[in-house]
């Protein structure tokens, strides 16, 4: 017998909250199961609710159940096991499984942390201000202004659109001119393109032009702009219904910063056994009486971002727990950010590596949510961060592990480390919904899905300019579960190979009748139209070595999008009853052009090496 | 390019430990490797060690690589990264992956705690006390001796041998007259077959014949004998070198016991509001003034199982706190027991869910170790207990999930609800793999594999009598990783539906020429003769739909253990290149006869229904 189809949304479809339980709803095949039945562990031991039968919806029977939620933990698991002749299938967040599925695989419903319901609707836009766009080219960085870290490294001024990167180890010290200003001025042109959220790289004091070593948390850097400034510009962006995401870089400090004060100007750490900061920080020997050490931990090992020591109160209050803290502070009036980008977040905690990692990431998600319930709180992961994904710690992280990865390793054939890696299209669809099985529907829909960032090589580099691929990838971005997020530039092709190479200049003069920039404005214009890719269960359709098409669905909005990665068309017959929505009226998202269905099922051409994105509604 | 080979004994053979670094040894075939890397999260973030090519062993390759413990917690997570050409290789717990695996099956190693040593050189031996043998026919219950919890349900007296539960609703009240008497009086007999440690089901005072209600914590029930006579067995026991683990039903108290007071003679908690006892347990309205209200909390609902509040200090000091706390009174002297099983522990918490379960869990075990480092602490978990297995909770579980639930959904094709389920070979190894992945190597050795206990059938009347079947089940409970532990009968053939079935009078007047008694005798031989068994790594070397055979190697010691579910014979070729030991010597178990090994590969024929048992040394 083959195996009986399940079909589980998470969406509002097929998950009805109430206070202390959820009505939840599961379409089978409609087969003579013996019994199909709702597992959940209220006190961690396995509990079983018979499901009842009612409706068909299309060739699809609907089985109901009301879930108690576990009122001893925050989350509650639950899974569905259904019994067929001498058979039994069980239902997780990846699909249909011959036997009980690992707890991790169980769906996931957090009761008391949400992230908010904005995150999926949005269209993310990352900004690395240095690189975006000049607009007050009175306020620049000078040449030889900035002596950088005691290294001798001075500041050195760029014209607009030089390669960077070019005249020795300049990484950090090099300047274009960006600033807040010039993200003022784009304002227009980012509403245009369709973005609704910016998330802009650290802005605050800082002698890097990255700005990951903060000198100062309560100022926007002045080559940026001033405080007021950035204010004007958070009120500019509300008024146009759009929002902004900051970045935090809690983990560390700049040497420069007061509390550290490597010059030791002003009492600081460093070198001052009695600085009211000395345990800021974690010196070698320090709690050995009358230890002068100069020997301290810095992030990975390096000496310009020494680690903050989270196990003192004083650090504690100044970082989140004090009514004027930093995560606090921005979140208030005048500047009222809508997020927190947090800087490696998995690393903080007490002493070398990251212990009470947890318990920390938690006071920061309460701190935030205490000032501004419904913030979002977006933690950075360069891998697997699923235990920080539960609901009670973040709302979403940038997803390199659940998005970034996979599509570099499907389409680019290397990983993150650019290894060489085999990956095809089964392997692919197994990642992504291992990946997001994992997380309670909610978290998944507020995942930051990027195809690269200020991190990592620009994509459309490390696919060696393959533009087929890359739209595959740009529309994977879009329809995918999660907010996607573009590096600036991706719009208008911009390229760039690993750090500093992948943070160039804005190229504003390359806009007129750039074929990216259409291609972009109008797949972000899909993402933004259809609610079923900014809430839409996920379905897959087909899958083979060489091609993916899946289905998302939200309230009878149905979308189908896919691609055929090898070089020959693909003729392709699509079970649209898997959906169990009406696709009457699918048709091309391109060209418009109706798609012709037969009796639930759509037969489709693919092209090689090209996609479809199809919807109703 | 087909999968290359990876592998990596978690022994000592290929991990030795220093005390802040493990030195790890990976094995693989000998194939142009670009790099062969060693994957760890020191601080939550991914770190890459080149590990370095050595000797040859047999066809493979050794690497090396020095392993930084993980400082900031206790469990050090690591994995393996093989290049080769365009494409690249993981391997986890489970094998090889193509992709980086999720961090649920990387392999771990718990630097703080570890389990006994002794516990996985043991063949464990549960009885049923009511059931296993009279030793003291003065002592036994009598007819309407008890009046049972209320109900009108007086105990019945019973002759041993007497078919169980015949009489109505008697599963709790029948009483065959089993005794600690009857036990020191098998001694010899359970020598004979093997056995080294007794896990008995509850001996404390309780008014039914399970025991699993206790009326009083710190006297053996009267109907068993003494204190005085445990300890004088407990005494015994270790004099012979053999070992003792109880069971401690902590979660829950009998409404008879003396806090609780359903009878309301003692001023228990029980319709006494000033009760020193009433925050004992869980009362509605419990926190509101004057309230007076008999309606608690039992388990699962059962009103017989009071519920006890470990948000209550003086439970706390009761159960694991205090000096003379039940779990360290016993582990004391006279009485120095080996161990606890501890019933339903993931149940236990404050309120009716089991909230802060793993706090509480954790004290158990802090408990246990500061009066008896090295005694074992076993939990009872009817299905997945992964996170209760990560070394700073519990030593080993009843493993149902990992070994008895795949057990009987293979052979018996049920699970453990007697719902039909369908797996051929693949699929239990697949399932064996991943619930054993999911924990560290010391965690695996320690878990406790049954064929079945007093809360399920027994496997042969599951099995409809199908003997072969059963010794092919009897050999994975000898060979398989973990603790083997015989239910009390297995070893005579004893057959039994579930509860009260499964708790039959054992059939002394059936011990000549059993042909079982014989089988499990040699079984058992082999078991504690070779230490591959014992503490050997774990390696598939074939595996069918139809049939499985794996390996395990421990210094050198070779077991090969396998079985073929088919009707027919199968020829096999094993490849015993993939053990990197000398398996010169392999012979049959059995008959002794020497096997014919050409070129580090071994044919051997499987009868149909049959399993192959071959070992060197």
């Amino acid at each position: 017998m083959s195996t009986p189809y399940l079909y589980h949304s998470q969406t509002t479809d097929g998950v009805t909250a109430h206070a202390d339980c959820l009505h939840i709803e599961l379409l089978t095949e409609d087969l003579p199961f013996e019994r199909v039945l709702l597992r959940h562990e209220p006190d961690n031991e396995e509990y079983l609710i018979d499901m009842v039968s009612g409706e068909k919806k299309g060739r699809l029977r609907v089985w109901q159940a009301i879930l108690p939620l576990s009122q001893d933990k925050s989350v509650t698991y639950y899974t569905f096991k259904a019994i067929l002749g001498q058979a039994q299938y069980w239902l997780d967040g990846r699909g249909v499984q011959v036997r009980m599925p690992g707890r991790e695989y169980h769906f996931k419903y957090n009761r008391v942390a949400r992230p908010p319901e904005w995150v999926s609707e949005q269209v993310f836009y990352q900004i690395f201000p240095e690189r975006f766009c000049n607009g007050d080219p009175s306020i620049g960085v000078e040449d030889g202004e900035y002596q950088y870290l005691g290294k001798n490294r001075q500041s050195v001024k760029r014209s607009w659109g030089e390669p960077v990167g070019q005249h020795g180890n300049t990484g950090a010290v090099e300047f274009y001119g960006g600033d807040l200003a010039g993200v003022q001025q784009k304002l227009d042109y980012l509403q245009a393109l369709g973005i609704t959220t910016l998330y802009l790289n650290p802005i605050f004091t800082s002698y890097s032009n990255h700005k990951y070593d903060t000198v100062d948390y309560y100022s926007i850097d002045p080559k940026f702009g001033t405080n007021q400034q950035f204010a004007t510009l958070s009120e500019d962006i509300h008024q146009r219904g759009m929002k902004i995401v900051l970045d935090a870089v809690l983990n560390h400090t700049s040497t420069e910063h007061a509390w550290f004060d490597k010059s030791q100007t002003r009492n600081g750490a460093y070198g001052s056994v009695n600085s009211p900061y000395r345990d800021y920080y974690f010196f070698k020997g320090q709690n050995d009486e009358g230890s002068d050490s100069l020997v301290y931990v810095g992030w990975k090992g390096i000496d310009t971002l020494p680690v903050l020591n989270f196990n003192n109160k004083q650090v504690r209050d100044a970082i989140y727990q004090s009514e004027d803290s930093v995560i606090k502070h921005w979140l208030k009036p005048p500047y009222l950010i809508d997020g927190w980008r947090f800087d490696v977040i998995h690393m903080l905690g007490e002493g070398e590596g990251a212990a009470n990692n947890a318990h920390y990431v938690t006071a920061f998600r309460e701190a935030m949510k205490s000032v501004s319930p419904d913030s979002y709180m977006l933690g950075e992961h360069f891998f697997e961060a699923t235990s920080w994904l539960q609901g009670d710690q973040e709302d979403g992280s940038m997803n390199y592990y659940g998005f970034a990865h996979p599509v570099r390793a499907l389409l680019a054939s290397k990983d993150i480390q650019f290894d060489p890696i085999e990956l095809d299209c089964r392997d692919f669809l197994a990642w992504l919904r291992e990946a997001s099985a994992k997380l309670p529907w909610a978290n998944q829909l507020s995942q930051l899905n990027q195809l690269d960032s200020h991190d990592t090589e620009r994509l459309l580099t490390t696919l060696q300019g393959d533009v087929d691929r890359f739209k595959i990838a740009a529309q994977l971005l879009m329809t995918y579960v999660g907010a996607p997020c573009l590096y600036y530039g991706t719009e208008v092709g911009l390229k760039g190979s690993h750090d500093p190479d992948n943070r160039r200049c804005f190229p504003w003069d390359r806009m007129e009748n750039n074929e990216w920039l259409e291609y972009f404005t109008k797949l972000i214009a899909a993402r933004r139209q259809l609610p079923a890719l900014q809430k839409g269960s996920f379905v897959p359709l087909w899958v083979e070595a060489g091609g993916l098409i899946y289905a998302r669905e939200f309230k009878g909005n149905v979308v189908i999008s896919g691609f055929n990665l090898s070089d020959t068309p693909m003729t392709v017959s699509l079970p649209l009853w898997k959906i169990a929505a009406n696709c009457e009226g699918l048709r091309c998202w391109w060209t418009k052009t109706p798609c012709d269905i037969d009796a639930d099922t759509l037969t489709v051409e693919v092209k090689g090496k090209a996609s479809i994105l199809l919807f109703n509604g």
